[in-house]
């Protein structure tokens, strides 16, 4: 018997001791946080699928798993097809599948702490119409069967210094107190690990890649918090910093302040509070008032320290890319190098800034084929080498104090030229990353509307590229933070119908991706800024550029380029080279200085 | 006592004796029509309001006037102040003003058949939280007091013939009868005045500038159809034509015949159909299943021969209006004309076609200040003469056998130069034409994300227009025809969200309105095409140009167009000559000719 089979059958042993008739595992953990941490693997422990995003039902007799499009083939290669049916969805949701597999009478059991409130009304319904029951457990089956199950993380918390956040705790929790005062609310729940770590200028390191501690924040009219997180993670200097105002309180401690809290009116954000928050408030009799979590805006609009911590911290980052890029240039088209050495040159240069903190998500170094998978990420079981004569992608960033960074570039490893096909199809991603770049919009525009002006140089040609246009960015915090989104409004991402407000940052990133043969993306990092404009009527945004580090002129078509994509590409690298330059030496400066020459028409 | 004063005085009268407290008065007839016939103009009656969107309650003691942003200034000139309210919609809807000011225990009066069966259930809660009740009326108290209003036309239908329709109506009945049948449907309610001309080919002219005949049709799963029509309106011809399959019944069958459907399952668009219709299928026991009318879709996507038809007619069209700028051309810049008289000219060029119909909406015929009302239409009291060295505007469209048509034209009325700013905006304006002419994107795109791409030129200036960019168009039929519309899709407007099929129709019109000045608009009608494009992934879609008829070049900076707007001016007017030119003679032909030469940089 296999691991994964045994592990399927121990579960199926633990729900008949549990009473249960079948289980839900989604990814997910209590923070409803993107990267979830080892200990809350849960679907992977059991099935061995090794995506970010699926959920698995287990019923006495029958088992499937839920992936989207992205996994279709991984989950194949993953997961053993004699004991798991393969669903797509959202073709069919889990409810759909309960609907028509969950036995008469059966009970289901869930977990509270890894589904959302929404999530279990559907269920709910879904199974009642089979005389059927979701039933919420105690404890998860899982954790009782997982022998080694990884701990929690116990890393200790640190203070974000004000000098970075640019806003003290103090001050946030004031406004938070405002938003709760106007709207008669007596506290609400901070749920959100970067929620949490952003209102009380703390950082942890619980979660890899983003510096969040594994915690619960209760925030009240008063200004004052209660903060739930394991003691011993608290040192002397952030309990100082924390201040009498924020009591420290156990996780232990957590649910019952959640049931008695009888009486009160509590804000709730249902996109980012699990279920069992809301039933142990229900429980309480507590008045719950379903809301945005009212740090999320503010987060997202970067005060004026912020987004000049921004600025450096691209600064210092454009200079350690730009050298690897240089780096690049003289050692690939000799072949010899892999995606993980590559991956790991380039974390080398980070990381000789000095100031890294960590990087702020694993790289996708990618070549050839491996580029066209646009989630792609590197390691041992994937890597290729980097041939010469090839196009090479790199999407990565880092963690500094001064903010996070996530940048890509797409080169052409020679010593030979890149075909006419490939420059047209880079050329198109480039003209939609200018198009975005120089966008000007009324206030009150949404993501959604951004969206076309990326891809339309692509659609001239037939072709598109199946992700999202931007995503915001935190100030050393999660790479991917809420709430705005460039992308179709038709991909049932969040968010892109979120005006864009001043202060946002954004990633421009457009691509485009030839199956099996090759991968293009072009991704600088921008930040939503009011334009004065002469004559304008009412209030008009813009983009400043943040990230700085050469795009490669080996794979541009200039014919393609128009007037203001030419003068667009000549400014860009004037100041990249008026950035960066200082930062480098010898032959990396001399380097820079040719890619960062203006390109004029060929 | 004045006219308007005394008939709201009688409207209370009457509402005591039908033991009311108050009743709602929409601009609706009973097919939901965007323009409704002369006799269902009551809020004007009552009111003395002249604009085409609306509604009033009266109460014993108070009334109230509900417009939107468009008729701010309008309503308070037309609508005495002394007795009616002004509410401005959508910040405050009928309902959130009847939950404040109608008296508890109040029955409040509607007319089922001039509401929506979604405003009903809204303003029946609304009252009930007052304690106050919404009550159907029997007969519109205002019909028992307008002494004069006038007769429902009685104009005879025609056949619209197969050679322009391109399919026959038993060929649309078989199509209707297979999706009743795919969803286990007995019949669909028919309601849309141009969904039953399109349905059985047939026209008529009740309702002004659109050819339809007032009617409703039951359509079932057999391919046989119930048409409600008064008797008188049917000759033997389009007896004959409509054939035995179609059954002829008289308007007043028309409810008892829905009370007769018990256990039957009726599909009904909720849109589309008024509350009345729900209430007596819902009376009669029958099962209402909500669907959008099944003749939407097919309506939009033209078949072959309506595509040919509307290029016929767009040929013959663009002659007539390039024969109107000439002659503007000509003699505009003498001084003399008026908004009236070039109306008047305009449609005589239609006219002399020998083919006109109809109009197919009220010309918009407006000359500086007038210009910057986008939703202006001249009249005696609005007028303007047209001044030399003005910006003039023509929004205008014929209905002919073969299409429908509906371009905008705004030219330079010499002898002078238009200023610097006046270029600007029309070469932004321009840009954005263009920009959206030439767009080619995948199948299932929606028109909301068409929408920037026709925008972005103005918006680099801080400028934008307060309308959508594109709207359906029908088949000697409806000028404006759903379900798809180029827009932004935070304007509440229906259609943003439909994807875009080929065989669509759309109008291509961003603007540019300088209050108190003057107002830009270019637009011409595209149709979707697919488009074969070498190497494409998947399929993609453009717009084949439709509209033929000068721009004009002297309100163009030249300066602000890239190569590929030239090439598309150049193109497009060399199409021009192409199509017009053989229909023009003597000067008009050297006038277009010369307007037609290749624009080069200036």
């Amino acid at each position: 018997m296999s691991t994964y089979e045994a592990r399927l059958a121990a579960l199926r042993a633990q729900l008949k001791t549990d009473r249960l008739d079948g289980f839900v595992v989604p990814i997910c953990d209590e923070h409803m946080s993107e990267y979830v941490g080892e200990y809350a693997q849960r679907l992977g422990w059991l099935t061995g699928f090794g995506g970010s995003a699926g959920s698995a039902v287990v019923l006495s007799e029958e088992a499937a798993i839920f992936t989207d499009g992205r996994y279709t083939l991984q989950v194949r290669e993953q997961v053993d097809g004699k004991h798991w049916e393969y669903v797509g969805v959202p073709e069919t949701s889990i409810s759909d599948w309960l609907r028509a597999h969950a036995p008469a009478g059966a009970r289901i059991g869930y977990d509270p702490w890894v589904h959302t409130k929404g999530w279990v009304e559907s269920a709910t319904k879904a199974l009642k119409a089979k005389g059927a029951e979701l039933v919420a457990v105690s404890r998860n089956p899982i954790d009782a069967v997982w022998g080694d199950q990884p701990a929690k993380s116990n890393a200790r918390l640190v203070v974000h210094e004000d000098r970075y956040a640019g806003q003290s705790s103090a001050e946030k929790r004031a406004q938070i107190a405002e938003w709760l005062a106007a709207n008669k609310l007596d506290s609400t729940v901070v749920a959100a690990l970067d929620s949490v770590a952003w209102l009380l200028n703390v950082r942890g390191a619980d979660v890899s890649r983003t510096p969040v501690a594994l915690s619960f924040v209760l925030a009240h009219a008063d200004g004052t918090a209660d903060l739930f997180v394991a003691p011993e993670k608290v040192s002397d200097e952030v309990r100082a910093h924390l201040g009498n105002a924020v009591r420290l309180r156990t996780p232990e401690e957590f649910v019952p302040e959640l049931k008695a809290m009888a009486g009160k009116r509590i804000a709730v954000d249902p996109d980012r509070s699990v279920a069992a928050i809301f039933g142990a408030l229900g429980d309480a009799g507590a008045t719950i008032v379903e809301a945005r979590d009212p740090t999320i805006l503010p987060k997202a609009q970067k005060n004026p320290i912020e987004q000049a911590g921004h600025r450096a911290a691209q600064t210092r980052d454009g200079a350690a890319l730009s050298n690897f890029l240089h780096w690049m240039h003289e050692t690939a088209h000799q072949g010899g190098l892999t995606e993980l050495s590559a991956a790991a040159k380039l974390q080398d240069f980070r990381a000789a800034t000095g100031q890294l903190k960590d990087l702020s998500f694993d790289t996708i170094s990618a070549t050839g084929p491996n580029g066209a998978h646009c989630h792609y990420k590197v390691d041992e079981s994937s890597n290729r080498a980097i041939e010469p004569n090839s196009i090479y992608l790199v999407d990565s960033g880092g963690q500094y104090l001064d903010g996070t960074t996530d940048v890509t570039r797409t080169i052409w490893v020679g010593p030979g030229e890149p075909t006419a096909e490939m420059k047209d199809r880079f050329t198109r991603v480039l003209k939609g990353h200018i198009a975005l770049a120089l966008a000007v919009f009324p206030e009150g525009t949404r993501g959604a509307q951004l969206d076309t002006v990326a891809r339309a140089s692509l659609w001239q040609a037939g072709l598109d590229y199946a992700h999202g246009t931007g995503h915001g960015v935190g100030s050393f915090l999660a790479v991917h933070e809420g709430p705005q989104r460039i992308a179709k409004f038709t991909g049932s991402q969040p968010g892109t119908d979120e005006p864009l407000l001043p202060g946002m940052i954004l990633s421009n990133e457009p691509g485009y991706y030839k199956a099996g043969e090759y991968g293009i993306r072009i991704e600088n990092l921008v930040l939503v800024e009011e334009r004065t404009i002469a004559g304008a009527e009412g209030r008009y945004f813009g983009f400043e550029n943040l990230t700085w580090a050469p795009i490669d002129k080996t794979l541009v078509d200039t014919s393609l380029l128009n007037r203001d994509e030419l003068r667009w590409w000549d400014e860009y690298h004037a100041r990249v080279l008026d950035i960066v330059g200082p930062q480098l030496e010898g032959d990396a400066l001399a380097w820079v200085t040719e890619a960062c020459a203006p390109l004029g028409r060929g």
